[in-house]
């Protein structure tokens, strides 16, 4: 039990009688309550184990609903639709009987086609050139080992305002773990709020939604072992409360692994 | 009712105990069953009409979970966590008690912030100066104005393999109708499937999910009237069965509306 990963110990989930029983994990603490990358882990972890799981993640979307608490929450995970090689998921995760994220995966029998893709990861200093930026602060931030090549958010909060926010980084698991799709999920969420960079302003914030497309398979996952993941994020819109961000993760040799956008709220 | 627009009779809702009835409209059809942006219109029409609703729409996703058949459909939307100024929807259409798209919604009551989008439209010629791209086949063609700029799917289908999909189109509703949530989210699935456009090859496909984030208030959707918006859309990962594009709203005067992302299946 004590050789297990952190991630693995922050994931585990206990099978009940209408779903599955977790806690969350101080390894993966934020200013206040998890990092929203593990608790969409333990949300699409749900579904990775659930019995009648039919083929491997392709799309998953959580919802933050509320903030979620420490201590023990359960995932409900239902089948809504299942096809031949398809399957469609909805996923509530609750605590005290209160609903604090909403999730929906689409999981699939994936078969080889024409392929090719389309979004080109940058040339970049390969990982083992780019010192590792160290933050410190919260416990999560001890989980990455983060090697940032552009676009890290602003040592000093003097309120500027920035015309873009694109962030580029090497990171992976700390300590190194091989990826598959609960900690991809995982890294999609690694990203420092775009309006940070942007600002230089510490407005409170937060992740309201989630959208994570995977593509690559299991064993091509597993294939890029423990290794550095490229992670690009850059800001769309911003206004009334809420700005989003695009970003894409590719592997240490340039395969697109994931997709990923997200909505956060902002204060001010 | 014979002077409503197609739009409004296509998305129209009779409330019924567990949630809304609804209708499949010849005017909005497909190759097979109907247009996936009016499906999901109907869906966040749910949403929009339910009497708890709080705020406007910020983020959804919609799952296409089966083929929509002809004729009547059920809407059930239920708000999963209402908070002080957010709601959290969850959302299932369904076909004869079985699943046939699952949705979840984020709602908010906006507030003014600092706010300053960083997905600036492109420079392109004023709508008016564009001249219409027709293309016959199926209804839903007909209900929107399109006026390629770049990116039109092939004129012959070769099989010639293109290195990019970017697509850049003037688009609003045929006749125009006034711009609101609905419409704009059935706007965010006009783009013609990446992949014809990379491979010149008509393979079988839908939409498996899509994701609408919105960047402008309901006043904001109503000033634009019935004009032109500039919509882009680019394919990311193309690979096992699977491919995404991300995607960029603005209206005629250069305001993001709205930033989207979508999932489709290929064959091959």
């Amino acid at each position: 039990m004590s050789d297990q990963h952190p991630f693995d110990r922050a994931i585990a989930l206990q099978a009940s009688e209408e779903g599955f029983e977790g806690r969350t994990s101080p390894d993966y603490a934020n200013f206040i309550g998890p990092y929203g990358g593990i608790t969409a882990a333990q949300c699409l972890n749900a579904v990775l184990q659930h019995r009648e799981r039919l083929g491997d993640p392709v799309a998953f979307t959580i919802n933050y609903a509320a903030a979620v608490a420490d201590g023990s929450f359960q995932v409900r995970p239902r089948p809504a639709r299942t096809n031949r090689s398809t399957q469609h998921w909805i996923v509530e995760m609750l605590q005290g009987g209160e609903v604090v994220a909403t999730a929906t995966a689409l999981t699939a029998v994936r078969r080889p086609t024409w392929g090719g893709h389309e979004a080109h990861m940058p040339q970049v200093p390969a990982a083992a050139e780019v010192p590792r930026t160290r933050r410190k602060g919260v416990a999560w931030l001890e989980r990455y080992d983060m090697r940032f090549l552009l676009g890290m958010i602003p040592r000093d909060w003097d309120g500027g305002d920035a015309q873009e926010s694109l962030s580029r980084l090497w990171v992976r698991d700390e300590p190194p773990r091989p990826l598959d799709f609960a900690s991809l999920v995982a890294l999609c969420d690694v990203f420092f709020p775009r309006i940070w960079l942007r600002r230089a302003r510490q407005t409170p914030l937060g992740t309201v939604t989630m959208t994570v497309y995977f593509h690559a398979s299991a064993d091509e996952l597993e294939d890029t072992g423990g290794g550095y993941l490229l992670a690009q994020a850059r800001g769309q819109g911003f206004a009334g409360g809420y700005f989003d961000h695009a970003g894409q993760l590719w592997s240490e040799d340039g395969e697109l692994l994931a997709t990923t956008h997200q909505v956060m709220y902002y204060k001010e």
